[in-house]
C-alpha cells in the first residue's frame, strides 16, 4: 500500500514531500534509499532506472510524472501493469500558450522587428493575414487539438496529422504516412507535437523539410518543436536554416538535453530556443492530480481511459 | 457624386489607384489637386488637411482610413455630415493577433529567456499560470470585445473597463472614473485599446500605474498599449521601468511618431517597440470596405450603426 517515487535527472526531494503532505494516510517511499518492495502498490516515476519496476511485485499502476513515456517505455523490463501518462488541465493549457505564442511570434516576425528596434528602424514589414497562413500540427492528442482550437479562433488555417485518423470540428485532418505529403504541401507553420516513437524518432529531417510549403508571400516554412527531442535532427534544421529551406524555428525539445553550450541552435538569429519549459506544470497540481488517480485505482475506479498510455503504439 | 481622397502621412497615389479599380462607375477626385468640390459626395480620409472637408457642399459621409478618428475631429471646421470609422475583420484579427501575443510575450518572461538564450543558459523560470494572472483591457469596443475572448479561451482571469458600462460574458467589466481603481486594482497586464479623446489624453501616466496589482509571485505590472500615443506619457512610462512600478511594456503608439531616434524606449530592455502596426490592416481590403459602404450609402441604406463615429464622445 505504499507509493514510491523514482525520479532521475530532477531532485525528488521537493515531490516526496509534496506527496506526503497530500497523502497522509499513505507510506511514501524514496526509490534512492532501501523500501520495502513488496509493500509498494503504486509508483510515481520520472526517467526510473531500468528493471527498478520489475522488482516490486506487488505493483498495480505506474504513473509517469510528464506527457512523453518514452524513456519509460525503453526499460526492457518494465512490468505488464498499467502506466498512466499525466492528463492535466494546467499543462494541456500552459502547452496551448507556448505554441500560440511561437506561431504568433514568427506569423508577426517578432524576432525581424526586434532587431529592427534595436537598430532603431521605424520601419514597414509586409504582413499576411493568418487566414493566409496554415499552420500544421502533427500530433493531435489532448494537447494538439487544444492548440489547434486557439489558432483557428485567431484565423489561421488549420491542419492536422496523426498516426490514425481523427475529426476535429474545423481543422483538415490528414493521417498515416499516405496522408503526410498533402498535409506538408499546405503547411507554412509546422507545430510538432508528436510523441517518439520507434515510428516518430527522426521524422523532423531534411526530406520532411523540403516538402512544405513555400508560398511566395510568406517567408518561408516554419518549424516549432514541442513535443520530443529524439523527433529531430539537428543537423538538417541548422542545414535547412541555412539554404533556405526553413525561414525559421522554435525548439523547446533537443536531441540532447540540456542542449549542450557549443550548439550553433543557441545563437542562431532565427532560432528560438526554450530549455524544455513549454508545458512546465505547477508540481503541486500535478501531485494532486497523481494523489486522486492512486486513491480512485485502489477503490476499484481503474485509471481513467484518456490517460492510459498504450505500449504498442509507444505513447 | 464623386469620391474625394485626401491622404497626409502616407502616399496617396496607391489608394486613388485602388478606389479607381474597385469602383470604376465613379469618379475618384486626388485632394492634391485641382478638382470639382461641388461634385464630392463621399470623402475617403487620413488626416485631412484642416477646412478642407467644410469646403464641399454636398458632401454626405466622412470615412476615416484608419481607427483611429482623432485627427480627424480635431478639425474644428469639420462638417456635420456622418462620419463612420473602419471596422474590418481583417484590422480586428491583426489587432488581437498583436494583444495575445504581447500577453503572452510578458507572461511567458520572452525578453528574459532570449537573454538566457543569448547566454546559452538552461534554466528554470518560476512561471506562474495563467489562471493565476488577470488581464485588464482598457476599451471594449470591437478590438477590446475580441482580444478579451481569446485570452479568455486561453485560461487568463479578463477584466474590462469602459467609458460606458458594458457586459461580456465571462469578462469582469467595470466603467467610468469611479470603476477605474477596482479595474487597475486587479489588473496584472494592462492592455490599452482606448480612443483618444480629450478624456483619455495622458490617462497612461504615474498615478494610474501605481493602482495596478502588484503581486507577490508575479515580475510586476506590464504595459501594453495598442491604443494611440496620446494617451500615454512616455517620461512616466521610463521612469516606472526604472523604478520598478512596471515590470515591461509593449508600445506600438507613441507620443510623436516615428519615434525619435533619441528615444530611450528603443533601448530599454523590457520594452517592445513596433512601429505602429498593430493592426497594419490589408489597404485592399479596407478600400473594399469602403466602396461597399459608399455604394450602400448611396443607395439609401445608410452607413451601418457601428461604424458611425460619436463625435461629441470624440470615437
Amino acid at each position: 500500500m505504499s507509493l514510491l517515487v523514482a525520479i532521475r535527472g530532477w531532485t525528488p526531494d521537493d515531490w516526496i514531500e509534496r506527496f506526503r503532505r497530500l497523502a497522509p494516510e499513505r507510506e511514501i517511499v524514496d526509490a534512492r534509499r532501501p523500501f520495502d518492495a513488496a509493500a509498494v502498490t503504486h509508483a510515481a516515476v520520472w526517467k526510473p532506472e531500468a528493471g527498478l519496476l520489475a522488482r516490486l511485485p506487488g505493483l498495480r499502476a505506474i504513473f509517469n510524472l510528464g506527457a512523453g513515456v518514452d524513456a519509460l517505455l525503453a526499460d526492457p523490463a518494465l512490468p505488464d501493469v498499467p502506466v498512466a501518462r499525466i492528463i492535466d488541465p494546467d499543462l494541456t493549457a500552459r502547452m496551448t500558450e507556448w505554441v500560440v505564442m511561437n506561431v504568433l511570434m514568427h506569423h508577426r516576425q517578432v524576432l525581424a522587428r526586434a532587431e529592427d528596434q534595436r537598430r532603431r528602424i521605424w520601419g514597414s514589414r509586409p504582413q499576411p493575414a493568418a487566414r493566409d497562413v496554415t499552420v500544421g500540427i502533427m500530433g493531435l492528442g489532448v494537447l494538439g487539438g487544444d492548440a489547434a482550437q486557439v489558432l483557428r479562433r485567431l484565423g489561421f488555417g488549420v491542419a492536422g496529422w496523426s498516426r490514425t485518423p481523427r475529426s476535429i470540428d474545423g481543422i483538415t485532418c490528414f493521417s498515416g504516412p499516405v496522408g503526410l505529403d498533402s498535409f506538408l504541401a499546405r503547411t507554412d507553420i509546422l507545430v510538432v507535437l508528436l510523441p517518439a516513437t520507434p515510428e516518430t524518432r527522426g521524422i523532423l529531417r531534411r526530406d520532411l523539410f523540403i516538402r512544405l510549403r513555400r508560398d511566395a508571400h510568406m517567408g518561408g516554412p516554419v518549424l516549432i518543436n514541442g513535443g520530443r527531442g529524439g523527433l529531430q535532427v539537428e543537423a538538417d534544421i541548422l542545414a535547412a536554416l541555412d539554404d533556405g529551406t526553413l525561414a525559421a524555428a522554435s525548439l523547446d525539445v533537443f536531441e540532447t538535453e540540456p542542449l549542450a553550450e557549443t550548439s550553433p541552435l543557441w545563437t542562431h538569429p532565427r532560432v528560438v530556443v526554450t530549455p524544455h519549459c513549454a508545458a512546465d506544470s505547477d508540481p503541486e497540481t500535478l501531485a494532486r492530480v497523481i494523489v486522486d488517480a492512486v486513491r480512485r485505482e485502489e477503490a476499484g475506479g481503474g485509471l481513467a481511459a484518456e490517460t492510459l498510455v498504450d505500449r504498442r503504439a509507444g505513447y
